[in-house]
């Protein structure tokens, strides 16, 4: 009989073509179903709570997967590490309620983008970061990052080929920490748009060259056209940090 | 006329043979000397504060180097950068007095040892911490880890093949970190043996298994013994952080 399991995982997305199976690319769930199916010696499909683009990375995804073994959880948690590539790490797998949905029963999710803005490339921190050499100013930025809270209809913020039939989001915080050259942007919100926080995180980018002035962000959101925010952030700077249930 | 500079330096040491130069290895000094001799036409020799070893790295390196160049300093930087591997990066170039010496000057160096305790080993830091994977006691490492500030004769924390002729060395400071399932030491002093972080951060692991007790730190240390201490933790969790002149 199968039954349903809680899965966390932490990855690294540079070297993949994003969360969801393909044909053709070398991704984050193909991966998590090939060492499943092999451990259990069953065709294996696994809801995981969000799509994540090619080379966006994960500190804590969440998914789950019904399975049917008689295998305890440390062998098959073990098991599946051995088989993932050493750029996934299945931090734990436990036994949950039959009505657990990865996706449906997500209260909130976290994502952190994060920019180097050193003039020669932080090396630990290069593939996790975008490194914009060109001068910002911070505090623009941070000033403009608290603009987003609140529920509002979030359009401008998105790109084309999303899901979504509805458009308002309601960010609950958006912290902006400046650590030296390093900026860190924490934002919380019961759901996000096709790369909304990519084009958020853009959008702060043009703030701190002056571009956009921090106020005018309440209108950027009014106007719901994608052509007055910013460009759309490379994905090596973000990261889905925590998902709430 | 030659003038002397100074270099900051930062870089990953996962794939290099540490820092001094070598005949049958990929070096960082022997990868900065090229591409310096490629931007001045010149054969250029640089001295380092320290070699590091293979798989070691460095947040804060600091050299010199004598250069015969009538390039402006953002030329040479940009030069030297574009040249090197991605994995090490000139932080900054500088004039500096002619008496300035990297290695002779330097009156204080703080390393960082990280050490990753989580099971399933953390994708995002495995390239810069030693994953440890048995459950530790950090608050009787903590302990112990006080126990090495001050003057002493750190023979028993020395691998042979070192250049050193004298064993006593100052520790400022040494303070650990707890930070979730990861662990920080930052160790700072006038000066370390060959191997002595790591030695110090292999004891460090004794004493969470509860192989050594904190209390024992000082008398291992009064008995210059190496084979009381623990074991020589690996390359890839120490980074050599800041250099004080």
């Amino acid at each position: 009989m199968k039954t349903n399991h809680k899965l966390h995982l932490m990855y690294d997305g540079t070297d993949f073509g994003g969360w969801q199976r393909q044909k053709n690319a070398v991704t984050v769930q193909g991966e998590l179903e090939r060492a499943l199916s092999v451990i259990t010696r069953n065709d294996i499909s696994v809801v995981g709570v969000s799509r994540t683009d090619a080379g966006v990375h994960a500190y804590d995804y969440v998914a789950n997967v019904f399975l049917d073994t008689d295998k305890d959880m440390y062998s098959l948690w073990a098991g599946v590490n051995a088989l993932l590539p050493e750029t996934i790490r299945l931090k734990s797998i436990e036994p949950c309620s039959e009505e657990f949905h990865a996706r449906y029963d997500a209260k909130s999710k976290t994502y952190v983008y994060q920019i180097d803005n050193s003039g020669y490339c932080d090396v630990f921190t290069k593939r996790y970061m975008w490194n914009y050499r060109y001068p910002l100013d911070y505090e623009k930025m941070k000033q403009a990052a608290g603009h987003f809270v609140g529920e509002h209809d979030f359009s401008a913020f998105m790109s084309q080929g999303g899901t979504a039939k509805t458009f308002v989001r309601e960010i609950y915080s958006n912290d902006f920490e400046i650590l030296g050259d390093k900026l860190r942007m924490t934002i919380t919100g019961n759901g996000f748009l096709y790369n909304m926080v990519r084009i958020i995180a853009g959008t702060l980018v043009s703030v701190g060259r002056g571009d956009i002035h921090p106020e005018d962000i309440p209108d950027i959101i009014a106007s719901k056209e994608r052509k007055k925010a910013g460009i759309t952030a490379p994905p090596e700077g973000l990261i889905l940090y925590r998902v709430t249930y």
